[in-house]
């Protein structure tokens, strides 16, 4: 804690792409950094989808964050809740340790999902932020086809074959691309009574496109590429409700009805509950998902130590739209905020962030991507090769990138999903997750976890 | 399921080493098989301390079962829950599919933990059986450093880092081992306030001397090791009381209490629950840990279609103790009982089982082992060196094999652990875990799984 240290104090509040390259770049610097978070790991967001849908587990895509910061003598790792800031004591209110105090403050909480006012669709149509979320979607995914295999009525096994995907953004294209994969390859013989090819992945987008964000020649490719592959892609779509076993969609005046008992949620996000701290005690302004609107510098309006980075913050002084929540404005983010405090320090200023965009790129599945350069557009399998290597080589730690390299070309050659367990409380009782059954447990829990079958 | 069908159906409860084993001898029988099992994948036990402290992944020691038999055209499986068995109309009763019909049964459902009648010490000291068993305990061991560093109270913080192992077998001879290196070698550097390699462990077993099954001299050995690498061993103490922050031991007439906030048991295992049904419904006679006595051809008596075989059988028809509950009898016990299927159908018998003891194995940590063999008896690299190959070896699947060798020589080389995740519900609340504290949680569990830090 050193607070009697006469170094200045910088206080890091989130260990994502964000706040880990911040501590990163202050490495050498004359500060000394404390680095709190609720997890001890970084997690490499960009492939979650690859956990929950079987083909990476946690421990690959995630580093533990004092391993990173070992070699940082200047850094502190605190484990623990932020529940409150005191921007006026320059203070940090943690959960479960003392008031931590800062010379300057990165808050690089992130985002949640979004469920545009219908929470309770949150347990009928889980989200893909967390690991557990991805074990828990991995869950959902392969205990779907379990239940299929048992399922006695047509109908009924009909609809635990129907996925549906709730947003056609990157991680909406990837999830529908990946459980193709699992339907068509992976689980190719494993059953006897159902054919997994016959499951239906249905895509729903609310905009008239996937991949909004990119240029309509590569939505179009994408949208081909997917449908190629067996994907029902519903544009101009909007769900109106969401029930244990059916999807209501307006498609113009027409609704429709979905029988599907695998609801996956990756429509929206909003502001991690940081945001609303930071405009309690700054009047900082939030935009409607609950992002901190950042000054030029990054800074929150008036209070020039304290920084909002990452998916939390809502910067608006480049382009005419808040630059996207993805890893590289994240990293660069990051890596300025480090600069900017390094400067200060020495007296000297720093010209207004500006973030350099390399260009971006979505994976479809195996062999098919697309990428926008500034220079170019690609698709296909070039799009897809320079996806995997890309994802490679940000991956944080050298034997994560040896081992996903291993397990990646594994499974591309064989198709397998190596990782696919059905794991965690629920998963010894398949059936808890049919909702709209009548099951009683005949064991209380405590039997059920000594029982082995 | 195929209810019309001539042939003859063998059903087979449990996925584990003997249960897969029958399965996989059955693949070319004139049968039709069922394998029920409540997980959809197999484990491979023996490295499950591995997952429990950090080594390897959940899906590096566990394959899916339909994986497994997927090229088996005459098997099938389900994933349920057996409830009931009912010999006389020769029926399996599951919780959520319709009764399977078997012209031969064989349970092997295996063992779950043993707290000698101290059922309330469970959760104050948790086994390590499932996979979920061990995240938690991966959880707990690395929660506890992360507590200590956050601990103001000196004894507190004492007794955080203290890890009590209740039983010396070669589960808690490997225990003890791999969080002696954890503390000494994985996380150094990794805190600021404390250094994990004060960190005590301390190992407890009530006979008196560790490994009991093996001769005198290689327990001799492993306790040398582990006092070598700084464990405590206590040999004739018996644990008479666990509160969630000691341990009672009482040595001879003296009674010591233990400070620790992490107790780990690997002390004794019961029969799962599937034993008491077994002697409910055939009149089978149990031994004082549940397992179910077998005949010589590891039938049960009276019923010589239905088998009893891994660690749920207690096999008294050879040396004068039952055969011990590790993976080669269970091998060699579902292999057996396939080729005894397979003789009864073409009219033939079998000479009664014979186990064929290979030699033990028990791994003390980096470059320490005990072995023995008949004919030879080894300890120090020597072994550990026979120990790793053996266990790569019987990996069951190929891209398992490739992963955990990779892991291995990886973590060899860099004393690394990177599958050090805190993860699961009780991850984003470490003062949760704190079982004396009168911590109060300010956000509802909704809330905490939205908000990031």
């Amino acid at each position: 804690m050193n607070q009697l240290s006469q170094k200045h104090q910088v206080v890091i509040i989130g260990g994502g792409f964000a706040g880990l390259n911040t501590a990163k770049a202050l490495k050498y610097a004359p500060v000394e950094v404390t680095l709190i978070d609720k997890r001890n790991f970084h997690l490499f967001q960009p492939l979650l989808y690859q956990v929950a849908t079987g083909t990476l587990s946690p421990a690959d895509i995630s580093t533990p964050l004092r391993l990173v910061l070992r070699k940082h003598q200047n850094t502190q790792v605190i484990l623990d809740e932020v529940i409150d800031i005191n921007p006026t004591q320059q203070q940090v209110i943690l959960n479960d340790h003392p008031p931590v105090p800062y010379n300057t403050l990165i808050v690089a909480t992130g985002v949640s999902h979004h469920y545009f006012g219908n929470d309770h669709w949150q347990p009928l149509a889980p989200g893909l932020k967390t690991i557990e979320d991805a074990v828990n979607m991995r869950r959902q995914i392969f205990a779907a086809f379990e239940a299929a295999e048992k399922e006695l009525d047509p109908e009924q096994q009909k609809a635990w074959l129907t996925f549906v995907i709730v947003g056609g953004g990157p991680t909406g294209v990837e999830l529908a691309g990946a459980i193709t994969e699992i339907a068509n390859s992976s689980l190719k013989g494993d059953f006897r009574r159902i054919d997994p090819s016959e499951a239906k992945i249905i895509l729903i987008e609310g905009l008239d496109r996937l991949l909004p964000p990119y240029t309509p020649d590569l939505s179009a490719k994408a949208e081909e590429t997917l449908a190629n592959r067996g994907v029902t892609v519903m544009t101009k779509a909007m769900v109106t409700d969401i029930q244990a076993d059916r999807v209501t969609v307006k498609v113009g005046e027409d609704v429709q009805q979905i029988s599907a008992k695998t609801i996956l949620w990756a429509a929206g996000v909003k502001a991690s509950k940081m945001g609303e701290i930071i405009a309690q005690r700054t009047q900082a302004k939030l935009d409607r998902v609950g992002r901190v609107m950042v000054e030029s510098d990054l800074s929150v309006a008036g209070y020039p130590n304290v920084f909002v980075i990452g998916d939390l913050a809502n910067f608006m002084h480049q382009g005419d739209k808040p630059l996207p929540g993805v890893a590289p404005v994240a990293v660069q983010e990051g890596k300025y905020v480090a600069k900017l405090i390094t400067k200060r320090i020495n007296g000297e200023s720093l010209e207004p962030f500006v973030y350099s965009d390399a260009g971006s790129l979505a994976v479809i599945g195996q062999n098919a991507a697309v990428a926008d350069f500034k220079f170019v557009r690609l698709s296909g399998f070039i799009a897809w090769f320079i996806w995997v290597w890309a994802h490679i080589y940000y991956l944080i730690e050298f034997d994560n990138k040896l081992i996903v390299m291993f397990e990646w070309a594994w499974n591309y050659f064989t198709k397998g999903r190596g990782a696919r367990l059905i794991t965690g409380e629920a998963s010894s009782d398949l059936a808890s997750m049919i909702p709209d059954t009548s099951y009683e447990p005949t064991l209380n829990k405590m039997e059920q976890a000594t029982a082995k079958v």
